[in-house]
C-alpha cells in the first residue's frame, strides 16, 4: 500500500468514535422494581447504580480524551502508510472495546470482584496506550515522510516521550487497583490531566 | 490549547447526536406474550406500551431540539478554545445520557414510582440547560473572541436571557414532576415551544 | 426561521438512516440450546430463525429505498424552511422507529398473532409514506421556493401523485395484513419496485 | 436511474461500516456472578469469556479488511449506476448482518454445536465475497463506463481473478469448518493476508 492522504481515514475513525462513545449507555440497566414500589423506592434505586453512572462518566471522558488526542496526531500527519493503518485499526478496536470494561466496572464495583474489574478497566487503557504509542512510532519512522515538514525534532521526541511515559502510568494503575480499585482508578484520572496539557505544537516556546 | 476552527468538533457533535437520537428505539422492548395469543391480543400489547412509544418520541423531539440548537450556536461562533470544548464535552455526555431517563420514565410511567420517573427525566434537562449555559458563557467570554463580528451585542444578551430563564423552567418541571408526573411533562413539553422560537439572527429586527 | 441550505441536514439524516438500517440486527437473538446440542442441532435452530432473518432482509431493503428516495428528494431542492424541516424530523423519527415494528413481526410471524404483527409493520410505512407527503408538500409550496429552478411543473405533480398514490397501497397492505400477513407483505414488496422506478428527473422524455 | 457521482454513495457506506464495526462490542455478555465472588474469580470468569473475545477480534479485523477492500474498489470508479448500487447495498446488508454470526459463533465455539457456528460464520463470508464479485462485475460491466479511464485492462482481469479465487477458499473454509471449527477458521483466516496484499493500483510494475 502506498502514502495516501488522511482524510478518509480520519472521517472513519471519528465515525467509530462518535459511535463507541454513545454505546456506553445501552450498558446502563435500568432498575427492576416489584409492582407497588412508590417514587422514593425508584429515587433509591437510581441512587444505588451510582457504579454504573460513575462508570459511563469516566468513559465517556476517557474516550474523549483519546479521541482528542487522535485528532491531534492526525493533525501532525501528512500521510498514512500501512504500518500507520495498522496501528490505527489496533487503536480504534480498542475504542470499540472500551464499553465492555466499562460493563465489567459498572457490575462490580461494589462487589468482593471490585479489584479484578478496576484492574481490568486499567488495562484496557495499557493496550490503549500501547496502540497510540505504536501508532506515533508509525509515524515518525521511515525518515519523518509522513509527518509535516514544520515540525521539530524535539516536539517529536517529546511526544514519544509523554507516550512512553504514560505507559508505566497506565501499568501502575492497573498493578494497584489489583490492591485497591479506588487508588487505582484514581491513578488512571491522574492521566486526564496530562493529556489535556499535551502540546502537539509549538509556536514558539522553542519545547 | 490555542483556538481552532469549529468543523471537527461540529461534525464529532452530529455524529454523536445522531447516534444518539437512533439508540432510543433500543429501549422500546417487544411484548412477551403466551404462546397461543392472538391478533387482538398482540394489538391490545402493543397499544398497552404506550408510555414507552411516548417516552420515544418526547426524546426524540428533545434531542432533535437540542440539536439544531447546538446547531445554530455553532453558526454564530468562528472558533473554538478549551473552555468551549468542555462545555461541548459536558453538553455530548448528557445528550448520550438521555436514552438512560427516557428508558426509566417508560418503565415506571404507569406505576406508583412514576412522579420520581418524570422528574428524573426533566432533572436530565435541567443538566443539559446547565451545560447549555456554559457552552454560551464559554462562547462569549474573552473579549467575544469566538464569536463572529456582526454579532450584535444586544442578540449575546437576549440569547444569555433565554438560556438562564429556561433553566428556572427546566427546574420547576422537574420539581412539579415530583408532585404531578404530567403536569411536570406539560411544562417541559412547553419549552419545545420556546426552543423553537429562539431567534440566534436578526437581520433587521432591531432584537 | 429562515431558508437555509441543505447540506447539514441531509448530513443529519444520512446519519440517521445509515445507524437505524445497521440497528436491525440487533434484534436478531442468538438461539438458546441445551449444553450438549450438536451441530445439526445448531444448524436447526438457526434455520429455525428464518423469521427474525426475513424482517432483518425486508426491513434493511426498505429503510435502503427510503434512504435513495429521501436522497433524490434532497436532490431537487436548494434550501429548506420550517415546515419541510419539521417534515424531515417526522420522517427521520419514523425511520428509526423501524427496528421495533420489524422485531415485532419477526417474533410473531409464526405466531397465532402474526395478522396483528404484520399489520403492524405495515402501518409503519402508512406512516412514513405520510411523512414523505409532507416532506413533498413543504418542499413544493410557497410558489416553489425551496426547489431547484429547472424542475418543470409536470415532474412536480408526478412526484405527488406517486406519493399520494402510495398511501393508497401502504393501507391496503396493512388492512390485507390483517386478514392474510403474507398477502399483505407481498402488497408491501410490490411498493419496492414502484420506487426504484419513480423519475425524480428528466432530461428529455417530456414526463 | 442514470449513472451519478459515486461521494453520497461512499459516504452512506462508510457511515455503516463504522456502525457495524462497532456493535460488535453488544454481543459480548458481562458474566453473571454470585455475590460472593472474590477477584480472581471474575479473572478467570473473563478468562472463560475468550470465545467472546476471540470473535470480536476475529470480526473487527475481517470488517476493517473488507471496509479497506470497499475503499479501494470505489478509489477506481467514477461513477455509479443501478447494478452496482444494488451491489453495493447487498454487501452493506451482509456487512451489517455480521454481528449475528459473531455471536453465534461466541456462544457455540466451546460447545458440541461448534461446528455448525464456524461453518456459519464462515458461510457469511462466501456471501460477502459473492457480493463483492457482482460489485466488480457491476464496475467493469457495460464498456467499462463506470471505471477511471486510467485502469489497465490487466489489472481489472487480475482483480476479477482474485475475488474468484477467493470464493473458493471462503467456500472451502465453511466445508472445513464443518468437520474441524478451528481448521476452518484457519483457512478463513489465511485469507485477510490475501486481501492485505491485492494491489488495486499498480503505477509500474505492468502487472
Amino acid at each position: 500500500m502506498e502514502e495516501k492522504d488522511t482524510s478518509r481515514t480520519e472521517a472513519f475513525s471519528d465515525g467509530v468514535f462518535a459511535i463507541a462513545i454513545t454505546l456506553l449507555i445501552l450498558e446502563i440497566k435500568v432498575p427492576e422494581l416489584s409492582e407497588n414500589t412508590g417514587r422514593t423506592g425508584l429515587l433509591s434505586a437510581l441512587l444505588a447504580a451510582w457504579p454504573s453512572l460513575l462508570a459511563f462518566v469516566i468513559s465517556f471522558v476517557s474516550i474523549l480524551v483519546m479521541w482528542i488526542n487522535h485528532h491531534e496526531v492526525f493533525g501532525l500527519i501528512e500521510r498514512v502508510n500501512a504500518p500507520f493503518l495498522y496501528a490505527n485499526g489496533l487503536l480504534l478496536m480498542l475504542i470499540t472495546f472500551v464499553p465492555f470494561p466499562t460493563a465489567v466496572l459498572a457490575k462490580f464495583l461494589e462487589t468482593e470482584a471490585a479489584p479484578a474489574a478496576a484492574a481490568f478497566y486499567c488495562g484496557t487503557f495499557v493496550a490503549v496506550n500501547i496502540a497510540f504509542n505504536l501508532l506515533w512510532s508509525a509515524a515518525v519512522s521511515k525518515g519523518r515522510r509522513l509527518l509535516r515538514q514544520d515540525l521539530s525534532e524535539a516536539r517529536v521526541r517529546k511526544i514519544r516521550a509523554v507516550y512512553l511515559g504514560a505507559f508505566g502510568v497506565y501499568l501502575l494503575a492497573a498493578i494497584v487497583a489489583w490492591i485497591s480499585p479506588f487508588a487505582g482508578l484514581l491513578i488512571y484520572f491522574s492521566l486526564w490531566f496530562l493529556w489535556s496539557r499535551v502540546k502537539y505544537t509549538s509556536e514558539s516556546e522553542g519545547v
